[in-house]
């Protein structure tokens, strides 16, 4: 997630350099040709590429609104996972007689290995570095060898709760009653999963390229008796604009890639275990030294 | 659903050659009567066909907007199936004895057959095909019998539970709290249904179009005194733009049309054949080998 | 609901013909007032219906999509009486004893004939009609004397299951898990209602109207020095567009009016009869014949 | 909620008076003093007020969008006040004895006072107006001295449930069933009081009147020589579209301020009381008269 | 938030008055530099700006709209906060004896003060101020050890239904009844945390501003030839309805940072704090005092 301030230069720059760089080749080549050909080549009206761009800011307007949308669904879905978290510490706390603290422990420990995983699974990463603390070695081979690892620790939860229904340390009630907050939990861990998995439209994209570029070129056009100048700056600011909003609705629909603007998995998981512990009585944690960068991960 | 890279040229060409040919015939046609009636053809003015064509961008963008909205409607209801099926077995696993892992395997195979015989008869395709191995003979033979394959499947699994609690092999509260997921599959079910079955109004596309080709008529009259050589690209570039977006929309609006820009329902009814299986303890199934095409089924 | 093919032309021009006739008087009277007094008037500069239109085109976007919403609502809610019926019946089986099976029929029965008693109540004809072999003939007496028919048939159930209850076929935790459904169905029920009789905010359709009329009046008056024979046809082709839109907007805000485009509510409760009739294991029903219109109702 | 017909061409008059006086004034003023500093006051190109005019379609059309919503979100927790009124009763009914019809009609009385004195709260009336028949006399003095009168009848009915499970006339799981609708119906209470309480941000109210008047003094001296025959009446024909417009959405947004385009509270309740009424058995209750106005309370 | 009258006029100016003397300063800056330069400085069509204006009125909708959708989502979650907590109190009359009263009373009192802290919280403020009427000291001390405070006040009610669970002052089906509105308490509070917490993606207000000082000085350019007495204003007054649509959004977008357009808080703490009196039956409170500012906190 990127934050308000400090947000370098140089970042901003890198997002689009690629796109300015094609835009500039595209607008100074038609102006080349224009030139060339300029007894050949009639006046093309400025209502063109002023209908145009303002089409573009229209389909852009639609995209970075689909794109906010999966990236607040996920930050969304990872705060349900922030709430069930706590509620299944405070639900274990209240059903589970007094002696057995130490499986409460045990589960929420796993819990927040769970946390972490999930995030370094959709991101990609090895998931289960940073766990040590967290699960025991022969659960961390288990884990590893199933295919979808965040899975099989879930798993290991729901039958632990299983063990101690079975032991009657617990009710078939609260039994029930835990279990669909781990429901809860697999709702919202699958929901991550699904908006990382599916691709937004991608011909959308490639379209509205399309139509960014074609706003260009009908520009140069259009504009092609005023000097280079004044044109060729105008060209790279207003495509500069558009190129913008559309990159930051690119990265924003995807918000699990192990970028700058992704949602803060690691952070938000951090956060789950500082809860936890609290809620545990375990002595206060640190808090956590500020952002180094212009964003937190 | 389209991957990100690798989409063929040809394929996109493909998806709107004929609005392009009718665009191209409509633009050369004006512009040859334009051209023949030249002098008692007053001019148009500019603002005309750019007026229209931003009106073309705001109604093209409801309705990409209300057809992205069916498609990832659709694409979370597979979500929750996939969501709910997770939670099913973890549920089976908690709530029946250690005895009835065989009657909890045999729900969960039927349940994989399930998710397979839902996407294919969405897709309108022989529905039992491929699931030999999850459904015996009898099975098979008498789910055909029956005109909803998928709600038959389902029923079998609400009977097989009906049977474990006679037999005491679960109590009623179990039952209960296991019926209600299947209650939520039933919906997710109906849901993807609902989405199928119901035509987006087909008037709006008919009139989207018809305004479409009007600019088409309108900008060809008034670009009347500029050169074909730059008027006719310019008419086909612009209205493949907005072509290009109105397909995408069709396509997204009816997402389980065995088209490459479906919901993958089989895709995902093969993770969810995995994931079961790993809630099971089946050996790891090997990973699936990559996709060979620019999309997913 | 409109089908996607076979959409007689006659029942597009239908449509909007009295809108159409209206907008060539206005632009007609206007033309020849502006001709009449050419010395006098002015020039209307073209910026003035361009911005108009495009404004047009804003507003009916949104008309278009609060429009859509209520009309997907109604299939929504009608989607949930689907899946509820589906599971009201699963559920029946499930928690009855096998000796009950006469009364699950009796209540499915009664259940058929509420969800067709609602769609018909929703379009103001006579609910009963076509129910007689789903209700006996007391208990239509005791329906018809009542202000509300569905809501009289839906408490016939409640108390043949309180009735079930008291006699101990069910015990109160499946009487409760049952009730809730009963519960879904009256939301269902009441949301239909109310999207029925909530009037979309009326006054907007008139100040529409009258933009578009402004539009016309505007746009002929710009017009003026240009030829009737250009001016007349786009006029009227514009406007026709913009009325369409509007058009299709009114009638799919209110989806219970008996119309073409109405939520299909008589389709559906047949699907659902088909259901229920499969679930009760009842003789495969033939497959419904397709439509003979361009529309199912 | 405003009816479809007979809607008075003063009543639409009567909402937009002040604003069109205050345009007329602007508008003429305007034109005044450029007439007056025609020399000096250079040509303002129509281009300016034209983006302008689009720039407050999309401004107003978001403002309508979000007053639609709040009003439609208001009429949807009045409907699920319907559903959960029914579902009440019909619960009350299956799980109370058959003994108690006197408690379940003494909680239903109750209940639809309730609703009516809800409805008055939001509209800042007198809450117990006409509840006579609904609550008795030392019940009304009870809840007139409690700040919250809605809540307070809630209590009364929330404590009469405590009463009949103490005297084991429902068991505990019947009463947390019915409790949950009572929770229910308090989420709604507190949805239309939450409604009612917050003001949309009405600096943005602000902004959008500036930005047209704006639009009127540009056009004005954009237009400035175009004889005021054509001129005035445009003015105030397009000013008024965009107040009527603003107005419209300024009523939707707070939709129980007594007006005639308020959610109609007073006869959801009598719709309210008639089905309670009819599940009660009740003789049935006349049907209301038509209205005789061009709205509903 | 904002009251609907008395908005002092210093206040609007406040908001805008660095983005308005840039815009002057960026604005009288391009037209000295156009009119220095201005033989070589080609004409700038004004289609370029006005394109641009519309195109800022696009995007700055759709930041109007996630930005007060934001600000509603915490409203909302606020709402629940008064519904969960009335419901609260009822649930714990509903089911705990009437001999622990006292023991409703405590949970009651220190549900208010996890009602003001989480709000101060939210705000950055001292998280304990003005509860000494509502926890202990010692509680008041437990509760400042832990790093958070709203969850330690959470965790104490957690604990006290536990201890009367185990005292059977309560049986487990009213202790999960109870326990799940406490589930929803945890999920509001993770809601309005995660709206505090997530910045809204900080780059496209950077893009935005970049628009509309392009928009200024290409405006500036394309007006060179008119005089300063019409521009500066022109270019002000258009600026300065961009940026007040822009910054009001801003706002919106963070509704817990101690501003006038705050969510307000504790006025919404202080309403719970009157509802749970009322319910516990203490004597009436005096109404509070209308508000003294042009908002309420």
């Amino acid at each position: 997630m990127i934050l308000e301030h400090r947000i370098p230069a140089k970042y901003l720059l890198d997002i689009i350099k690629y796109e300015l760089i094609i835009a500039l080749l595209a607008g100074m080549g038609t102006r080349f040709l224009a030139v060339w050909f300029t007894d050949d080549l009639p006046v093309m009206p400025l209502g063109i590429p002023a209908f145009l761009g303002t089409s573009i800011s229209v389909l852009l307007s639609f995209k970075m609104n689909q794109s906010y949308d999966r990236w607040w669904e996920g930050r969304k879905l990872w705060g349900s996972i922030v709430n069930d978290s706590r509620t299944l510490i405070i639900q274990l706390q209240s059903f589970m007689p007094v002696d057995q603290q130490l499986a409460v422990k045990k589960i929420a420990y796993r819990h927040i290995a769970w946390c972490y995983a999930l995030g370094r699974s959709l991101r990609g990463l090895q998931t289960l570095k940073n766990t040590d603390h967290l699960l025991s070695g022969s659960e961390q081979k288990g884990v590893i060898l199933q295919a979808h690892h965040p899975l099989a620790i879930m798993q290991l939860n729901a039958r632990d709760l299983q063990r101690l229904r079975r032991n009657n340390a617990i009710d078939v009630l609260a039994h029930i009653h835990i279990q669909e907050t781990i429901g809860r939990l697999t709702d919202s861990m699958g929901g991550v999963e699904r908006i990382n998995r599916t691709i937004f439209p991608s011909t959308y994209r490639l379209v509205l390229h399309f139509i960014i570029y074609l706003f260009i070129i009908t520009l140069a056009i259009s504009l092609k008796d005023i000097s280079n100048l004044l044109v060729v700056p105008l060209l790279l600011l207003i495509s500069a604009g558009f190129f913008f909003i559309e990159k930051i609705a690119f990265h924003l629909q995807d918000p699990f890639r192990n970028r700058p603007s992704d949602v803060p998995v690691t952070h938000i998981a951090e956060q789950i275990e500082k809860n936890i512990r609290q809620l545990l009585g375990e002595a206060t944690i640190p808090e956590v030294s500020p952002p180094k960068n212009h964003y937190i991960m």
